[in-house]
């Protein structure tokens, strides 16, 4: 049971991992140093992480990714607006 | 067989996520704009990611969060080398 949780926790971590980077983005309303790149190459990695997930039939693979793309798509906007 | 690309593209993209940033971390030569509470909520994710891998038995999930960890303690050692 407790290695449910582990994982849960492990997909929440990471899936949400950009929020803290977009606060911060609203605070500073500057976006100099944050690289484009990684949040392309993110953005990118979870849409096939979310393919594969539909291939091997696994929805906590796929709602995760698809959240992680919203957050990304936010951030990426974000980017474009304050840069 | 081409699912097995898409995955290994997926693992490699979000793997090496924060590569980029690291780049442009020594390029500039500043990290003010960037997320630190990112950069940690990303440690611990991929640390509870490789031990729900272990407790699982999947050798990539293992390696590919072993490696985004090492990334990942670079990205931070950079962040308070540069802030």
């Amino acid at each position: 049971m407790e290695w449910i949780i582990i994982g849960i926790a492990a997909a929440l971590l990471t899936t949400f991992g950009f929020v803290p980077q977009i606060l911060k983005m609203r605070k500073t309303r500057s976006v100099k140093d944050v690289s484009l790149i990684t949040l392309f190459q993110f953005s990118a990695g979870v849409v096939l992480w979310a393919l594969y997930g539909m291939h091997i039939g696994d929805s906590i693979i796929i709602a995760a990714n698809i959240v992680a793309f919203i957050t990304l798509t936010i951030a990426i906007s974000l980017y474009f607006h304050y840069r």
